[in-house]
């Protein structure tokens, strides 16, 4: 045993030979233990285990500095460098995060979550370096899989301007979450045909030295080649060939589904549970399930509807048996998000149905896209944003708070929170046969939630507001996933005596006007409830709309702030937004 | 005269050899001429005639159809698609807007200004045609300048993979706005002396067929390249290398003074007023003036300050002889805005001042690095934002109005609005020195305003607004620039018997809740001003504190809209935020 053994790169530093592939191979065993009871990355991590334990063996971290990008692959990582109980001790399981953070060690520089920021946040680590005259390699590691996103190559092209010293460690395992996709990723399949060799080669088009370890699994020419551009004065390109998964049968097999796993058997890779949210293959009735289900009946019927994704396919619901039924009607961007919006907004001007689905918490990457490409001249894409919620991911960098306080401000968009399946399908059904709008949807989060009602709502009425209970004194406007919590709380106001009027907003960029003025009549309190930031949000603009009257308004939404991997029940108590809290509240203002 | 006869691009189609160069002549005489009168983007226009003519001779617009990126490059285009009155009969100058406009022709599919985007579209528009199962050419037309933009990237990796015709033209003028940077322009460098042959090619590395065209103002040359594209079934990039400002001496000698102008002499290039906020290289004192001069001077005390531009260095003052004084100090890191905060986020990180000079409308492109590579680690850098104003650039697609709304829902963010020379440069200061947060500053638009007093305010101490003048009644929040108009409102109740409180709020992203607190005791209404849009912005966050109390709050901004070219004046008068406006509107409240 020699982890055991491993505190620090320092001691990485004291074996040879074959101990290091034992090192190895007891942090696979360990990762494989850890990952099969708690779950997480398991494909990135298993296939970067030589390769971290190599960077550690030839550079000096954290003198020499190493920013993984996504940093989901950096679990090697965190048990080299004092942090291995979070993986071999099960009763510490879960004490480290699932990404790098400075919080936790002095080896991790940046708190990473969102692809292809290494190289330009390396490159910051090395303008620095180089304005204190300092002396040190500075590394980004970054997978084949983030190389698509505009932020990684405009931090190469600057890298490559500026210079000096820069180690850029391309981790090439072939697959990015799904597959691959781009004309890049056909250059990096030549070279790796060509053991490096090839003259056309995108890394020295960009400016940058170049070598190739052809296997990047074998630990010992991962030493040898991160030897040779120690200390190097240019920057150099370390392309390494890997296999996600490497040394777990099921994730080698299946590389797309083990990119991010539930608890599994071990032995068998069968899920211990059903997985949520996450990509993984077996999972409940779904809105993602439910979306691709509706989207190929679409294309089937008509071959302008295409569905599109940045490389999370799944969120979806475009399984790879679905991606096959819709064939060029899918489009897989890679991680590109801006990419992905344009190239809707373009589909929809020459007459296409353009469907975009994406994560809530990236959909930031693409703000200008929204404005500017989609919004501007309202081409009428669809975009659907899923997992936008406190119920969403909870790590720092995968919140689903911002969407919005981001896509509120932005002229011309038509931003619609359904609350059931019914009403989410009658709005995505209308957005992709009306030609006026950019339309985008706020998916519900959780689990599906149907009325068995036909939604008949005309949505070419923009901004009607629905009120599905007429009461008095109290409005209260509980917007999309919040409605349930509105509904909560009109009841335990009725059971105070007071009847409250309970209202489905459906248009989140637009203000229903004419009911807002009609409510000034028999209201005098109006609540709020939205899952997201307060700050920028939706009750902001009710607040603001009855400023001059005498209207009381009550806000209910998170703060602003970067939670972290919370509890759900917790932020929405902190933030006052439970069903009690909200009655009380409103009880004392009524007073 | 031909142009005279050029209604369509079919009557391009009509000339031949010697004709055409004629047409370019006329072309590039008539823009000299209208620009001399009216200003406007040169050097990208007097380059781009030949190419233009070449693509409307060879291709079929507007079913063949022609995106150009950034479209200031796009006015031979107009003339001759019909809309040649504007450049050539000075009673209609100023008919057409200076960007693709769909509204104009059918011609023009959108309205394009920021870079990047045109492959993106393009592809868009390529696979509608190709789901409609429809045969035409799609071109974008990209500049070499916005290649480093990493949406232009993103297009390119997916044009390629997506596999059937689109044309690219690169036009390689060999600049940006300034001179290019970036690792990539070594390599169409490369391209450019060996003609095209060099091996290692970074457009056939992306997946692209290549051409070359050596001499792209030759009008015949370029027929050839495009004919020899025309129909073709593969993704192809024609690579014309230019000359920026071709054909007007001035223009040609000093290519980044001349990116755009005020009106000037045709004869001499001398200026006829003085130009402002363009990047022209005469101006009165200013703050991008003063920005420069004030960061030189700290780079001289502390070799760790860095000064960051994304491809606009003028904006943040540094003209070509001030970039040379701050040597490896000042970065320019090209069209970049996403790498530019994530470079300004390491080098804090790492120990670095960084600071980021950006104007309003282009700060659009990093929310997610605002967010995710500068905020949730809290790197101490600073982003200087320009023009984020209702008197800033006032084309649709480059609006200052959005960034309140945008920033002022990321958590961690400390965004400031000075509202003279003396706040400016003590909130700059206090940024540069604390390594706590990091800071934004909405640097003031139009005329430098002095007080002559030193400000010794303590920015550490977060969200402390000022009373300027204490009242009764009504308070009023006048943010940023809008002081004067929150003073002028002051006076104008005064004259009414109503003596206001006036205070400068200074953190647009934070409350200072003890004050508001405060205000509710001798006031009733409370008036916000903010020079940007109302829609998620600063007023609406005091309308949501005061929600529950008694106080009437009265929020100005200018709605949520995509205003183009606008009237400044006009533009404040129909949201009512004139002096005399807000005033009646307050009177009204208190009746």
């Amino acid at each position: 045993m020699y982890l055991e053994h491993i505190d620090s790169p320092a001691d990485v530093k004291k074996l040879h030979g074959s101990e290091l592939e034992s090192l190895c191979a007891e942090l696979r065993s360990a990762l494989i233990e850890e990952l099969s009871v708690r779950g997480g990355h398991v494909g990135p991590n298993l296939g970067m285990v030589e390769a971290t334990t190599a960077l550690h063996y030839v550079f000096d971290s954290p003198k020499d500095k190493i920013v993984y990008d996504v940093s989901h692959q950096s679990y090697a990582h965190k048990m080299l460098t004092g942090r291995k109980a979070a993986f071999t001790d099960s009763a510490k399981y879960g004490s480290v995060t699932g990404f790098s953070n400075p919080k936790e060690s002095e080896h991790d520089f940046f708190t990473i979550g969102h692809t292809s920021t290494s190289v330009s946040l390396a490159s910051g680590l090395a303008k620095a370096r180089d304005l204190k005259n300092e002396r040190y390699n500075v590394i980004a590691v970054i997978g084949d899989g983030s190389l698509s996103g505009g932020e990684a190559f405009e931090g190469l092209d600057y890298a490559a301007e500026n210079g000096t010293n820069l180690i850029v460690v391309v981790n090439d395992n072939e697959m990015s979450i799904a597959e691959n996709h781009g004309g890049l990723y056909a250059n990096l399949r030549l070279l790796r045909d060509t053991n490096g060799a090839a003259a056309c080669n995108f890394f020295k088009a960009m400016g940058f030295e170049y070598i190739y370890v052809r296997d990047g699994n074998d630990v010992h020419a991962l030493i040898g080649a991160f030897r040779a551009v120690k200390d190097c004065t240019r920057p150099v390109v370390v392309h390494i060939h890997t296999v996600k998964g490497k040394g777990f049968a099921p994730a080698e097999a299946d590389k797309e589904t083990w990119h991010y796993g539930a608890p599994f058997d071990k032995n068998t890779g069968m899920p211990k549970r059903i997985a949520q949210a996450n990509g993984s293959a077996v999972r409940e009735k779904d809105y993602a399930a439910l979306t691709a289900e509706y989207l190929l009946a679409e294309m089937k019927k008509d071959p302008t509807v295409a569905a599109i994704t940045s490389g999370t396919p799944t969120v979806i619901g475009f399984t790879e048996e679905k991606r096959r039924a819709a064939g060029k009607q899918f489009i897989d961007v890679g991680i590109a998000e801006e990419h992905a919006v344009a190239l809707a907004a373009g589909i929809a001007k020459n007459g296409g149905k353009a469907v975009y689905g994406v994560y809530g918490t990236f959909i930031q990457r693409a703000y200008d896209q929204l404005s500017q490409d989609l919004c501007i001249d309202r081409n009428p894409a669809t975009v659907l944003v899923f997992w936008a919620s406190v119920w969403g991911m909870n790590d720092v960098t995968h919140l689903g708070l911002f969407d919005i306080a981001l896509m509120g401000s932005i002229p011309n968009l038509i931003y619609l929170a359904p609350v059931s399946e019914e009403e989410y399908f009658a709005m995505l059904r209308w957005s992709m046969r009306q030609t006026e709008h950019p339309v985008a949807i706020r998916v519900p989060a959780g689990p599906v939630v149907s009325t068995g009602i036909e939604d008949t709502t005309d949505y070419s009425v923009l901004n009607a507001y629905q009120v599905t209970r007429a009461g008095e004194t109290v409005a209260i406007l509980a917007l999309g996933s919040m409605y349930g919590t509105g509904e909560k709380t009109a009841e335990l106001l009725a059971q105070r005596g007071i009847h409250a009027t309970l209202i489905n907003p459906k248009f989140i960029t637009g203000l229903d006007t004419t009911l807002l003025e009609s409510l000034k009549k028999e209201h005098s309190v109006t609540v709020t409830i939205e899952d997201g930031v307060k700050e920028g949000g939706f009750g902001e603009k009710i607040a603001s709309f009855y400023g001059a009257s005498g209207m009381k308004v009550l806000n209910y939404g998170v703060a602003k702030s970067f939670p972290d991997r919370y509890d759900p029940a917790e932020l929405l108590k902190e933030n006052r937004m439970m069903p009690a809290q909200i009655a009380e509240d409103v009880l004392n203002v009524l007073q």
